[in-house]
C-alpha cells in the first residue's frame, strides 16, 4: 500500500510540527484526531456527516470487528472501507488495547493472547501474526502491531519484561507484512519508567516501522505524568515519521502532546461525552441536561459552525436529551467531534502561522480553571 | 389560519380521492401519510432527513409535549415548527389517545380527564379547552379535539355514553376556537356500532369542522371491522373536507382505507418497526437480524432509492443491527419512512391514472399471503 507522511513545516519554539500523511484512501494533513468507530460506525453519525464535520481519517477496532461481524465476513463483503460506506483513510488499532481491558477473561504467553470474547464468553487466540492477518483482510490503510497495555501502575521488573515481549510482538508483526498490507505502526511502551520508555523507544526504532505510537497513557496515571513519558519517548523517535498518542485525550490534552511532538490523537472522549449530555465549547464543557438550559434558545456554542450549533436551541438539546431520544446523541456528537476538529484545524494553523504557543497558554489556563 | 382543503380528481371505481392540504406551513398532496414525532422528532431523523424521504407533513404529540417540556416552555421558544427546526406542515393530536392509554391513572368526567403523569407520577386536568389552548400555544397547524377513545371491545351502553361525552367535548373545542388558531378537526368514534358511527359522524358534521378523523381503530379489533367501520362512517363526512384515519397502519391497511375515502394518515409502525428491526419491501416484511442475512451484499431492497439502499449491505444493517448501534435505527427508519412515501405516491398517481383498484388487488393478494 501505498504510504508517506512529510513534515511540512516545523514549529518553531516547540516539538509540534505540521505534516501530511498520504494514503491508497487518500491524504490528510497532521495533528489529525481520528474519531473512533469503534464496531464500523462513528457512534450515531453516517459517513457523509462525519465528513462534513471535516474528519478526515477515522480509527477502527481490530478487536471489536474480528469478534462480530468477523473479518473474514467484512473481507467477503469488499473490506472495511466497502461495508461501512467510508472512502478515505482508516487505522485499525491491534486489539491490544481492549484485550488487556479483559483483565481475567485474557491469559497471555509468549505466543499471544488467549481471551474470552466480552459478547458470548468464546475463546480465541491472537498473535502478532494474526492480527496483521485481521488487519490485512479488514483493508486498514495504516494498521497497529500487538502489543500489551500494562496497567497503572505495574511494577516495574513487569513493566521491563512486558515490554521486551511487545518489542519482540512488533518484531514478528514486521516479518510477516506483505507488499500491499497497511502501514504498520509499532506502538512504545514501558508504564511511567523513563529508561523503558527509552529502552521500547530505540529497539522499535532499529526495527524500523512507518510511524511509532505512544501507548499506555491515559490509564489512570497521574496528568502530570503524560507529559513526562512524552519528554522521555518522543527524542527518540525518527522526525520522519507519525508520532501517535493513542486514547488521548481531553482538548488540554491534545494541545500539550502537539507541542511535545504528537502528529496523531484517537480518543472515543467527544463521541461518548456527548451520547452522556456532555459538550465541549470554548469556554469549558457544559452539561446539556441542567435546568438553567430549560429556556435557553441559544445555541450551545454561538461561535459554533456545526449544524447543531445552526439549528437548535440549548433548550431542545436539553430536552432531546432528557426525552432519551437518538437525535440527542447525533446533534451532541456532531457538535463535540466539530469542536475537536476546529481545535486540530486552529492547531495546525498556529503552526503555520507560528502561534501555536499561545493556544498553548490559553489552554493550560484553562485546564487549571476547569480541573 | 389559512387552511383550504381541495379534491383535485375523483377515483372513478372507488371513493378514493386525490386532494390538496394547504397551510401557513405550505400544502401536501393527499391520500398523504404523516409520521409521527411524539417527542418533538422523528425518532432518530434529523427534519432535513425528513424532507429529503419526501414526507410533508408530520404529527405531534400534544400529551407528551405538554408534559415535557411543556407547551409553555415550547411557547416562549417560538412555537413547535421553530422549537423542532421543521418548516412544513405539523398537525397535532389532542392527547385523547395517550391519556385513554393510561388506564388506571386516568379518570374522567363531564369538565374533562384527569391523570397521571406517566413520567414523574404528577397530576393533571386536561379539558377540551385545554388542549385547544396547548396546541394553540405549540403553533400547530392542524388540531385535533379532545375525544374519548375507547377500547375494543366496549359494552354498547358504555359506547354510546362515551361517544355523546366526544361529541359535547368536540363542540366546547369549537367554542373557543380564535381566529389565528389550527384548523380544527373533529373524531368520529363509536367503537365497532353502525349506529353509533353514524350518529358520530352525522353530529359532528351538524357542528361543522374542518376536517374529520376516525378513531378507536387499531385498538385490537379484528382486521375486517376496520373496513366495516369506514365504511359506516364515510359516506356521512362531508367530501369537502379530509378523512383521517389515526393511528392506521400497515401498508396494507393504508391502500384499503384510501379506496374506502381516507385522505390522512399517521403511525408509528414505520417507525417503530425500523428501531426493531423489520423492514418493509415490496415483496413483504423482512427481520433484518436472520442470519441468512450476515454476508449478504443486496441493499434491503434492490428497487428502492433510498439512502439506506444506495450504500449499505443487509449484511452491515444486520451487524448494526445485532451491535444495537443507533446508525442502525437511522437507517432503518429511513427505509421505512421511505417506503412508506413511496407508497402515497404510487397511491396518488394510480388515482391521478385511474389504476388504483389495481394496487388495491395486489396488495390484498399480498395481505393474504404475509397474514
Amino acid at each position: 500500500m501505498a504510504f508517506r507522511f512529510e513534515v511540512l513545516q516545523k514549529d518553531t519554539s516547540s516539538r509540534a510540527r505540521l505534516g501530511r500523511i498520504e494514503t491508497n484512501h487518500g491524504s490528510f494533513l497532521t495533528p489529525a484526531f481520528l474519531p473512533v468507530g469503534t464496531q464500523g460506525t462513528i457512534k450515531s453519525l453516517t459517513p457523509e456527516e462525519v465528513v462534513e464535520i471535516r474528519v478526515e481519517a477515522i480509527v477502527g477496532n481490530t478487536y471489536h470487528l474480528y469478534l462480530r461481524p468477523g473479518h473474514e465476513t467484512i473481507g467477503k463483503l469488499g473490506g472495511l472501507h466497502t461495508f461501512i460506506h467510508w472512502k478515505n483513510p482508516i487505522l485499525t488499532d491491534s486489539g491490544g488495547y481492549q484485550i488487556f481491558s479483559l483483565g481475567a477473561l485474557r491469559r497471555i504467553s509468549e505466543e499471544g493472547v488467549a481471551f474470552q470474547s466480552h459478547l458470548d464468553g468464546s475463546l480465541h487466540f491472537l498473535t502478532p501474526e494474526k492480527v496483521m492477518e485481521i488487519q490485512r483482510i479488514l483493508g486498514s490503510d495504516i494498521a497497529m502491531v500487538l502489543d500489551e497495555c500494562i496497567p497503572y501502575p505495574s511494577p516495574y521488573e513487569y513493566a521491563k519484561a512486558s515490554n521486551r515481549l511487545t518489542t519482540r510482538w512488533a518484531k514478528r508483526c514486521l516479518q510477516v507484512r506483505q507488499e500491499n498490507d497497511p502501514a504498520l505502526f509499532a506502538i512504545v511502551q514501558g508504564g511511567v519508567y523513563k529508561d523503558l520508555r527509552e529502552e521500547s523507544a530505540q529497539r522499535l526504532v532499529e526495527i524500523n516501522f512507518q510511524g511509532y505510537a505512544i501507548g499506555g497513557l491515559s490509564v489512570g496515571e497521574p496528568k502530570s505524568l503524560m507529559g513526562e513519558v512524552l519528554n522521555w519517548t518522543i527524542p527518540f523517535l525518527p522526525e520522519s515519521a507519525p508520532h501517535y498518542l493513542m486514547g488521548v485525550g481531553t482538548p488540554e490534552d491534545i494541545v500539550n502532546a502537539v507541542v511535545l511532538g504528537i502528529d496523531l490523537f484517537d480518543c472515543v472522549l467527544p463521541t461518548r461525552n456527548a451520547r452522556n449530555g456532555t459538550l465541549f465549547t470554548p469556554s469549558g464543557k457544559m452539561s446539556i441536561k441542567q435546568a438553567q438550559y430549560a429556556e435557553d434558545r441559544r445555541p450551545i456554542d454561538e461561535t459554533c459552525g456545526c449544524y447543531t450549533c445552526r439549528h437548535y436551541s440549548r433548550a431542545y438539546l436539553r430536552h432531546l436529551y432528557l426525552a432519551n431520544e437518538i437525535l440527542s446523541s447525533r446533534l451532541n456528537t456532531i457538535h463535540n467531534l466539530y469542536y475537536y476538529i476546529g481545535l486540530m484545524n486552529k492547531i495546525k494553523e498556529a503552526i503555520r502561522e507560528g502561534r501555536l504557543l499561545e493556544i498553548y497558554k490559553k489552554q493550560q489556563l484553562k485546564g487549571l480553571e476547569t480541573e
